[in-house]
């Protein structure tokens, strides 16, 4: 393990230059350079967090010298071959000069998500503004100003005022000549300001891969802006077991991961803020939908009972906390509102996901699934909605794939082969420079639509494309990017785990697929791949092509919806508390529903 | 003004040691001996808060050289001509040796407040702890903690957990097996702990001058200990005056008021719990009855409007808050009840003493007060209690008296005068070093009686122990203590505000003194003093002796009612309610009652 960098003498610091990027970072003592980047925040890659297994963070070394933790392994070898080896496993023996894959440099960029400014929601927000005036105090009646705010308001239902907004009312009160704009939510004003003061809402869709903001006119419901990053939290590792783990094993862990989306959530509010020229006080409500873990860490909750069976979450229900009890600076008692969870491993993200959908299944039989490193899968049927949660893994989004990457220019999005011709499509129409998830489940239907693929998932030899360069058989997408036999294994496993769990869902509610009127596919992921590779690998039953729909970010929508109205907020409720969550493992036969789902047809 | 202490060079810095005590200060830059002290931690009384007016902290040079800031005035004359100079206009030129008068020396110690232990209250108190049972979580049934824990309590009223208690919950859950001890406020978990844990109250009598707090033990309203403190705002100044003064014009002032107040709690709390062997966590609930102005510093609510008329309060109800939103570090979700306040003047520390004091106005006609710097005076009489605040000034406690000092060894507290001789007696019986408020009162009333003072106030010529050492006459009542001219005008001022605050609520109600059936004094200085000396200065009118009660500290056992049962509170909230406030200011003939009672019958 490298020192703590603060025992380090300053001699022992090398500092480390990037090629194309404009910024340096240092390693201290015995840091890689995967530590040393994330600490100057260049954001390389690490899907595991930095533990030397998932080979996504490829770095070549231009200049200097670099010594290894490990020996390379059969693929990190393949690797070095090219000259690429893994920042998180060199340890700069002095100053270097280092140049980041391109697939293995995260995004710096912030992206607008789907969805034009301008869409609104059905407007019935939890914060209403009203425009009062006091009278003013005098010697003969001097009672109290959050008392005459009160008076002023003349709702019987609302008995008390904020303790921060209530310290900021008696300079605006006298400020503004007792005219005021008062948000009130519930049975408590929240915020006072001047006359005509806005009322924006913050709906936030917090992923464990990426975090998209959108910020709502609440007294209308129209969207002003909306902005997307990757989630900060990704180094400590791309999946939830990674930073449930980190959380648990580190000290302060939780504290960090917390922060890292605290921060977020903050960074999108101020851009989006600037980019409308509104403030981030103007903020005042917010909501949120994660899965359980992020929905935890997020509030600080303990994520070790997560990880272990029975995998119970500390608090399921909806619930509001005060913005500032988190941390987050909108408006003095701006509250957060996050949406229901399921169970430990089914959250609020897909609750939204049902309820952006609702009138889709809302009549006959349908799944809704949302395709992620887990992928939640919702039978709905005869007014019962029966909820699994499998262990996908993140292969679907082109994660611990060998040339993995996400959806940015050079990723392979699509794959066909053609004979003796393997065919690429790439995002940006640039050279290839790794695989996106749908460009990954491409690749094996196509692999097995051509017989390059047998049944039990092995690579075939015989194409021209398919060679073995270590010995273990590959086929050669482009000439720096092949998919490997292990890539093809990550896939199985996946759709295997997918598929099961619409297997069991259907076998508990004695239904055949054909039984199937619809299958809503939701998320990122969900969007892009092709209906079609997905029935030809199996990840999805095959039914005739109408009765799917991809839904998009359905999630985003559904956080969406329930900031607008306080009535589709109830109805998020209601949708989790209808929701009878199934434990895959502890179903009778899902192990054999399993393996038998791991080769293909 | 002094350099701020950083900027000071090393070279600068002055050591200040001091006869008797056994740590030392530094002076940096052009600090004074009082702010260097008070850096250090030693408590010179300083009643104006070091502005050079009060001549409260008084010290002598026993080595060592010092500037003064300012010409000596009169008084501050004839005390050096004692060697004694004020420490707050004295700047050290190098190292010295400081000896400070025993009547500037804050209290360090401690002390036990009135009320012994084991005092029970009606115990009916907000927070309830309740022992469950929950079903250990199993994969076929893995809903969250949160919820067992509501559905194992099986009260409908009970519908949330505290985020911060809920943080504990999955350990703690997991640690006793699923039995706990659960706190429970309204409809509220506010904090879990294992099977028979204690749950203790706070109550917390938050005086301008001091602070004193009594641990209960909430099941059944014992009182487990109880403890007071000087208020560590004194530093700022001894009246609210000069408090909300810092507080608006200081930068961070009202932060540094804000924080003195919460230490004070919470170094109480601290200590009192280490007397009784339980700890600051076991704290479910705290109750709090203050001045309005301390009310409202402790909530960090703004105080300009305060000083400013019509001397408007931010907030008067009665309210709760987190603990922990004002830093406070008790059970995971305890709340702090704040009694309500009546007007800009009076606190919810006034509607403590009627709380306390309800059997003995019931019936009849009343007058209530609470006699300090600020005196509250409520007549109740055919059911309406009708309340002023009389900015009676520190001369009753002692304060700005040239020998004044507070209720300690060797303050004069009765004073005779029999004939040529002046007969005093001290606390514990030791020589004399100063008056406390008890023998202010004494002084005048002797020196009218004995025919020292004419009907104006003025000190006549004749008696033996009248002098004039620079010109201005005084009563030498000890070898070093004297009651001046100006002491006189002092308690002619603060006895005429009492008593014209008394005369017009009489006028208002349409009554004469006659009409009153008691007179209830309540406070430290209350319990001390001699009626017949109040009445013989005019301070309180000519009844009978029997009509008189000296309740005590009323207002520290109405805050303990209020945390022990919230049928007090509920009937503390109705007593606020039907307190009507005159704002004497604005009445008419408020300045002609004055002055009819500035001189004495």
């Amino acid at each position: 393990m490298p020192d703590p960098a603060g025992l380090t003498p300053a001699a022992a610091r090398r500092r480390i230059r990037f090629v194309g990027l404009d910024h340096d970072a240092e390693c201290a003592g015995r840091e890689t350079i995967f530590q040393g980047a994330r600490r100057a925040g260049v954001r390389i890659v690490g899907a595991c967090g930095g533990r030397g297994v998932c080979g996504t963070c490829a770095v070549q070394i231009a200049e200097g010298e670099v010594e290894l933790l490990q020996p390379p392994t059969p693929h990190a070898r393949a690797q070095l071959a090219h000259g690429w080896l893994r920042a998180c496993l060199a340890r700069p023996r002095g100053d270097c000069l280092v140049e980041i894959s391109p697939r293995s440099l995260a995004p710096v960029a912030r992206t607008e998500v789907a969805g034009a400014a301008g869409t609104a929601w059905p407007a019935d927000p939890a914060v209403r503004v009203h425009e009062v005036a006091l009278p003013p105090p005098t010697l003969a009646s001097g009672r109290a100003d959050g008392e005459r705010l009160l008076d002023a308001l003349g709702d019987p239902r609302v008995t008390r005022v904020d303790l921060a907004a209530l310290r900021e009312l008696p300079a605006l009160a006298r400020a503004h000549g007792w005219r005021l704009g008062v948000c009130v939510r519930g049975d408590e004003v929240i915020a006072v300001g001047a006359p005509g003061r806005r009322a924006l809402g913050l709906a936030v869709d917090l992923g464990t891969t990426n975090v998209a903001a959108f910020l709502l006119d609440l007294e209308t419901g129209g969207r002003r802006a909306s902005l997307g990053i990757e989630n900060p939290q990704a180094g400590y590792g791309a999946d939830l077991v990674s930073r449930i783990d980190h959380a648990v094993r580190a000290a302060d862990g939780a504290l960090a991961l917390h922060r890292a989306a605290i921060d977020a959530i903050g960074s999108l509010a101020r851009d989006l803020c600037a980019a409308t020229a509104t403030r981030v006080q103007d903020i005042v409500e917010v909501a949120v939908g994660g899965n359980t873990a992020m929905h935890h860490l997020l509030l600080r909750l303990p994520v070790a009972q997560l990880a272990r069976a029975p995998f119970v979450p500390a608090l399921a229900a909806a619930t509001d906390v005060k913005a500032r009890d988190l941390g987050l600076p909108f408006a003095p008692g701006a509250c957060v509102h996050l949406l229901p969870n399921v169970g430990g491993f089914v959250g609020g993200d897909h609750v939204a996901t049902l309820l952006a959908t609702a009138d889709e299944w809302a009549a006959g039989t349908s799944i809704v699934m949302d395709i992620g490193t887990n992928t939640e899968i919702s039978l709905v049927h005869a007014g019962a909605i029966t909820t699994v949660s499998c262990p996908s893994g993140p292969a679907l989004e082109g994660g611990h794939i060998a040339c993995g990457m996400r959806a940015a220019d050079g990723a392979i999005e699509r794959v066909a082969i053609a004979g003796d011709r393997v065919e690429v499509r790439t995002i940006g129409d640039v050279a290839p420079v790794g695989l996106c998830g749908s460009g990954v489940l491409d690749a094996v239907a196509a692999m097995r639509g051509a017989g390059v693929l047998d049944a039990r998932g092995r690579i075939r030899p015989g194409h021209p494309a398919v060679r073995a360069p270590d010995g273990r058989r590959e086929l050669a997408l482009a000439p720096e990017v092949a998919f490997t036999q292990d890539d093809v294994r990550a896939v199985q496993l996946a759709k295997a785990a997918v598929r099961s769990g619409i297997d069991l869902l259907l076998r508990e509610a004695g239904l055949a697929e054909p039984a199937l009127d619809r299958v809503l596919i939701a998320g990122a992921f969900g969007s892009y791949i092709d209906v079609r590779s997905a029935i030809a690998v199996g990840l999805v039953p095959a039914l005739p092509s109408e009765r799917f729909a991809q839904v998009g970010n359905a999630a985003g929508a559904g956080v969406q919806m329930a900031l607008a109205s306080v009535a589709l907020r109830a109805r998020a409720r209601e949708i989790a508390a209808r929701c009878r969550y199934l434990e895959l493992g502890a179903l009778a036969g899902f192990q054999k529903a399993f393996l038998r789902r791991i080769h293909f047809d």
